[in-house]
């Protein structure tokens, strides 16, 4: 028996619990739960009509830890999954402890108050985790996710040296809709209305916000989507990976929007919508990003219509010891359709929902094993290379020589 | 003794209150009501301040009929000034039947659930002020109002046929804001985002809406502020003036309104925050573009920065009796810092509280009389146009041979 708990029934909660239940051999019994009942029960049904098998379902609130905790204690799963909010991350942390249960996440905790992102709050767990004998592994989607393992690969693999890290990603979608954000758009705005980093000889530069016209940004030639604006951006990720691959001496994260993406943005917060501060409000406080999250489309609804691509790579420099030094590009492409076909979901819920099945399957069959918490580069690359290629997400590995910004 | 009831406390309701003190000859006693005692107070003490001389002030709530009539029969104004909001003006008609009171506004009714400009509703009063022996004016802004007064005076004095007219509205002022509208957003934002109408061969012809890609624009050259794009726009004083001007076969309205400006109501209605219907958010009703407005600048507070100027007139193409077509434009340049230097306001407050006043005086020295329910362009022009030299709105009248769009 093998037994998991997926928390959070967005676009992401969805692609986990039907890839979970595809695979039936690594995930024999699956229960699903979230604070919305209505939500998991439409997923199981999809799962049930598409795959012919039933899922456990359960309401729960992750935020109520002794509810959670019950929840665990009864169900008694291997690992939890957690795909619900940022912020309910070290809720959901704190319940696996009490209750001796593996933790797996894709989106690192942030404060409901503050636009950050960062490992320090779940970095702190570690000796907890270690004194329960527990494993937490933090970042197990796309980006983070597949782009550590991508590295941890490389330098296992193919450099001895990994000098440059940049990390590109790519949607060449598109969902027809005049705006919309393609997970929850409260942390996608958060995301890039924040001040810029990279990291460079052992510290961390800033630079303007995407919405600034002095922004960073450059065409990066995507494989099968072709040239796309591509703007310097900082992601969880590189906080990691500074941390864990050898002699690195720049990791740069490039993530593509559209000039339309940026004016609706950019107007947005010129009027105070991306605001995640409460407002007054005829005597209620709003929070006006929140607002603005119940105005947008559910990015759940965008994958009926979706088509296009998403790219999402990383491009290495480095040397074998002693040798000359070359450049590795190793990516994805995923198509927006074809993923609806399969799972109905787009791409970008898509790409993050299987990385989390695999990094859970790893963690069942016992390949990746530990007490403490983990980013997903401290574990063995391969077996977790190869379970990409085989559920939906398969990757190339290319000479590159192609442009980069110096 | 002169007595009137200002009622609103928004920038046009400080104008009025301070041109009034200004003109003691005509206004002897002057009342300032609004829900918000506070904002009465502020402006009373402007004016005292600013022209020595004391305002009444009272807290009213304008939609409670009755409460507003006892403050009528207490107060006994001759004239209420309503420049409160326009979902108010029937409520404030109510009072003043029920108190005997004469009216005046500056901007037609509205219901709160439809974004609609039309008349209807107020001219239904006429039986109901004529059997009382009230005057009730009806639009006495600068548009409406002075534009009107410019067709009447065009009517009388130069022109036996009116066949063409062409209202032209540039604001070429910068409030140095990313975005900020220059009145009460919502009803702002109401006026933008409606179909465009405008009236030719004895029929309403509509046409997209400025913020669709099809929308009809073409430069205007305005004295003093130089090329200008302006938008054909639907304005409530065309539905009077069609009825009123003598052999009218087109009449347009024109509004400037910047590439930025234009962005910005593009992407607020994209995602839905012009939407004038309640959403349901966390368990409250909200409605969108209410909750903008609270996110905005008050226009109010744009005064203090605003540079540049306002130009807005009218071209009249017509023909003496059995004589040849000729073009004239009539029109007032108003300068939003000046403006600000004596009342403490922008322009676009400005050139609607001064004609509320004047309109008023007339209405107070008896020059303007009657019983029902009048539109401006109905009365006699010659008075009035002198006032508007007199009071801050020097108008010129000049041969027109600029460009129009046939």
């Amino acid at each position: 028996m093998s037994k998991v708990l997926i928390i959070g029934a967005g676009g992401v909660g969805g692609v986990v619990a039907h890839k979970a239940a595809m695979e039936k051999q690594h995930f024999s019994d699956v229960m699903l739960a979230s604070r919305t009942l209505s939500k998991v029960e439409t997923i199981a049904a999809e799962v049930e009509q598409m795959h012919g098998r039933k899922l456990r379902t359960a309401q729960v609130d992750a935020d109520d830890v002794p509810q959670l905790t019950k929840l665990l204690k009864e169900y008694k799963p291997q690992v939890v999954i957690n795909v619900a909010l940022p912020y309910q991350d070290l809720h959901i942390m704190d319940a696996c402890l009490e209750a001796g249960v593996d933790y797996l996440d894709t989106a690192n905790y942030e404060p409901l108050d503050v636009a950050k992102f960062e490992y320090s709050w779940q970095w702190a767990y570690q000796d907890r985790f270690k004194k329960a004998g527990r494993m937490a592994l933090l970042g197990s989607g796309f980006d983070p996710g597949v782009t550590n393992v991508f590295c941890a690969y490389v330098q296992k693999h193919l450099l001895d040296e990994v000098h440059y890290v940049d990390i590109v990603d790519c949607n060449a979608g598109s969902h027809g809709k005049a705006f919309a954000t393609n997970f929850n758009p409260e942390i996608n705005i958060r995301e890039v209305t924040q001040i810029v980093r990279h990291w460079e000889d052992g510290r961390w530069i800033e630079s303007p916000a995407i919405l600034d016209d002095a922004s960073i940004h450059f065409k990066f030639d995507y494989p099968q989507a072709g040239a796309k604006d591509s703007y310097l951006l900082f992601h969880e990720e590189m906080e990691s990976l500074v941390k864990n691959i050898r002699g690195l001496e720049r990791i740069r994260f490039w993530m593509t929007f559209s000039q339309n993406y940026i004016t609706h943005l950019k107007v947005l917060q010129n009027v105070g919508m991306t605001r995640i501060d409460p407002v007054d409000f005829n005597g209620q406080k709003i929070v006006p990003i929140q607002f603005l999250k119940a105005l947008l489309p559910d990015p759940g609804s965008l994958g009926h219509n979706y088509t296009g691509k998403t790219v999402i790579g990383c491009v290495f420099e480095g040397a074998k010891s002693g040798g000359e030094f070359f450049r590795k590009y190793i990516y994805n492409v995923c198509d927006h359709a074809e993923c609806y076909k399969e799972v109905e979901a787009q791409a970008v819920s898509y790409t993050t929902g299987v990385p989390a099945m695999i990094g859970a399957m790893m963690m069942l069959k016992g390949v990746w094993k530990g007490k403490g918490v983990f980013n997903v580069e401290e574990l063995d690359p391969d077996l977790f290379m190869d379970e990409l290629n085989k559920c939906g997400l398969p990757w190339q590995c290319v000479d590159f020589d192609g442009f980069l910004p110096e």
